[in-house]
């Protein structure tokens, strides 16, 4: 295969075929093609995209570049769910347990946080002594005896994307949607999974700015998935502002953990865990309905069985399993500060996007993939989109353990949030489900 | 300078400073910046150009990249001329000597053959002892005294390009205007000329096929000139058929000596060699006007002068200066064979592009840059566009020294022509000039 030849066809709008895409990805994989070849067919596709034949080819070429999971002794369903990633957005921890609890198993690879944005991994490390890191023996045997695990990528799963990403991030070539939904779904696929669930997040604080992109995105990630074959469902949903009240790692971690207590959880977490979970058991066909699985759901939590299954898994892969009972066991910030309301009115914007960057800055994310969190520090959001305010009234509390960070992220944290004179329009959480 | 946020800027359609393109392309030469972010940009460049100040800017960082030629110890006007490239296209041989003659100092700097098209130093290199390799130094002082040279680009001169050639032969970013001009300016700029006359193939036989897109290559390559500043004209020639009779490097030679001596001339090829000759003179300030200088060019002709300086640059690069008056000393085929027309009537076509592939499966040209060139072998033209032929006339006269080699070629060959009952509607040669 002639991979400038390839390139060309690429440039000037062509199709590649479903060999041609195999080989190209073995011979990178491989060593073979250069780096530079491949970055520029990387902006040639992110010009010219890539047609449903070269997507499907090009997630299993990846899909393929290493090994795959093995899930056949699992005899319940297995779903997973993956999210685009956004603020505040700490679902997969409620989530895993309350559907595993309800009979269908999930085998969750997470990533890490990024920029703005948080991620699962971190947030788990949060709870003292938890191991993201297992291998694919032991993330089989977690699955097969506690129907449910959360790790990161194994080294051999996917080395395809990892060397994409890698070179992607450096040229210019991540926002790209088929690249982005090949990336996802190859490492979602290579998890053996019999369906996934999707939160295609749009808006300030997600990486799809606006309606159709993300719909475009939620689309080929579905398509991609029917071609492989394995069923797959997306919600289209809102990150305008953080999602429940907390933004950090321990402090989501806690969120997470008042949440599955059954205390008071923030409508709008309640709201996407809900639909994503019943989507879930619904793919996983425990449930025949929507209403039928929110009941089971409900159960888990009214129960405490999906808080005890969470205290298992939390145990099993090395953590301290009191923090379920005792959040005080989480990391602690060394002090909290508060951001005060400048002014009285309604709470029209609180910007997810700044107040991730405010997180970063805090030192509970990351700006670049080297950094190190900081799991005690984060934000939690006193006041939300709609909530009437008075003048010096909290609308944050930081917990913080540097001066420094504490300031920075101050200053961006203040320009997060706009107070109107007339309440804003309510704006829907899920906006369309795509299958 | 952050290169990842230069592509992005690049992709998104927007400009970079000059600054910044001084940075990136002095990181690149340094080995600071790796190819795979350079082959991402090239992509981007691609599918958004560059604007002026951008190619002005890119043009220079090129230029300034290594050493340029230092031609201040010349009285003469330095003036140079550069073709983009055709089948047949000896121009510069008989131009260089004609133009020097006439008191225009000629610093030029040539390439080899690649794919269908030709290049002067493999021509040049069918004179035996003929050396294109010339130190900067040696390059002036053969300037100095001769008022011309021929050789090929030095190590020191413009190192960017080179590199950026070579990344963009493989990564399909080849024929993107923006990146062609600033190439192929920065090579001629370095040569520290006071005006550069274009010859802009367009047709079959060219790189550009159609005159809008010659015609934008033409523009901007005046443009990228005058902004240096360095006085520039363009014409816009066709190259649909192979210029004049012969195809191949001895036989090339031969043609141009023939001119030089002031035999019968085929009158495309006279005609672009005279008109360019003309610009050059009248750009390098020695003739008023056009008509001035076709006088003084049809001179150096019919005096000898011309075919008597190049004598004495060919003995001072090393070459056997009796060729010019001895043909048979020009490297000779072992054979000949025949085309003959299959059918009678008019040429309606002889496609440039097929005979300058089937001079490459004769030898005569390069399929890859490693490949060597055999100077002996070659086509001779017999039937031009608007002749008349009848059955069993030859259409060309082959010139071969390997069988299996005439076999490919003539394989290719007997596609060239295209014969018909009516003759074919004369085509302008010089279609533009653009100034």
């Amino acid at each position: 295969v002639n991979i400038t030849e390839l390139i060309v066809r690429k440039r000037d709008g062509g199709a590649l075929t479903t060999d041609e895409v195999h080989q190209l990805i073995a011979a990178y994989v491989d060593g073979q093609t250069p780096d530079y070849q491949i970055a520029a067919l990387l902006m040639a596709i992110y010009f010219n995209g890539l047609d449903s034949g070269e997507l499907a080819a090009w997630t299993s070429a990846m899909l393929h570049s290493g090994d795959t999971l093995d899930t056949s002794s699992i005899g319940a369903p297995k779903i997973d769910k993956h999210s685009t990633g956004g603020v505040g957005d700490k679902v997969s921890i409620p989530l895993v347990p309350m559907v595993a609890s309800c009979g269908v198993a999930v085998p969750m690879i997470s990533g890490r946080g990024l920029g703005h944005t948080g991620g699962t991994l971190d947030k788990l490390e949060s709870i003292p002594g938890f191991r993201v890191r297992l291998d694919p023996e032991e993330f089989i045997s977690l699955l097969e005896s506690h129907g449910m695990v959360m790790g990161g990528q194994s080294d051999t799963l996917v080395p395809a994307d990892r060397m994409l990403y890698a070179l992607r991030d450096v040229t210019g070539t991540v926002p790209s949607i088929p690249l982005i939904s090949s990336s996802i779904l190859s490492k979602k696929l290579s998890e053996d999974i019999d369906g996934l669930v999707l939160d295609v997040k749009v808006g300030r604080g997600a990486f799809m700015q606006n309606i159709d992109d993300a719909r475009h995105l939620a689309e080929t990630m579905v398509g991609i998935a029917k071609a492989h074959p394995t069923a797959a469902v997306a919600l289209l949903t809102r990150m305008d502002e953080p999602l429940g009240r907390e933004v950090g790692n321990a402090n989501e971690m806690a969120e997470s953990l008042r949440m599955l207590r059954g205390e008071e959880t923030p409508p709008d977490l309640e709201e996407i865990t809900y639909r994503l979970g019943e989507a879930m058991l619904v793919l996983g066909g425990v449930a025949s309905d929507r209403n039928a699985a929110r009941s089971r759901l409900e159960e888990t939590v009214s129960t405490g069985k999906a808080l005890e299954a969470f205290a298992a898994v939390i145990e099993a892969q090395g953590g301290d399993p009191r923090v379920t009972e005792d959040l005080s066991l989480l990391p602690q910030p060394l002090q909290t500060a508060e951001l005060v309301a400048p002014t009285s009115g309604w709470i029209t914007r609180c910007d997810a996007h700044r107040v991730g960057i405010a997180g970063v800055r805090l030192g509970a994310g990351r700006a670049r993939k080297e950094d190190d969190v900081d799991h005690r520090v984060g934000i939690t959001i006193l006041a939300k989109e709609g909530e009437e305010v008075t003048q010096g009234q909290p609308l944050a509390k930081v917990g913080w353990a540097d001066e420094d960070r504490l300031s920075a992220a101050m200053d961006i944290l203040r320009e997060a949030w706009v107070i109107s004179d007339e309440p804003p329009t309510p704006q829907p959480l899920i906006i369309e489900e795509i299958r």
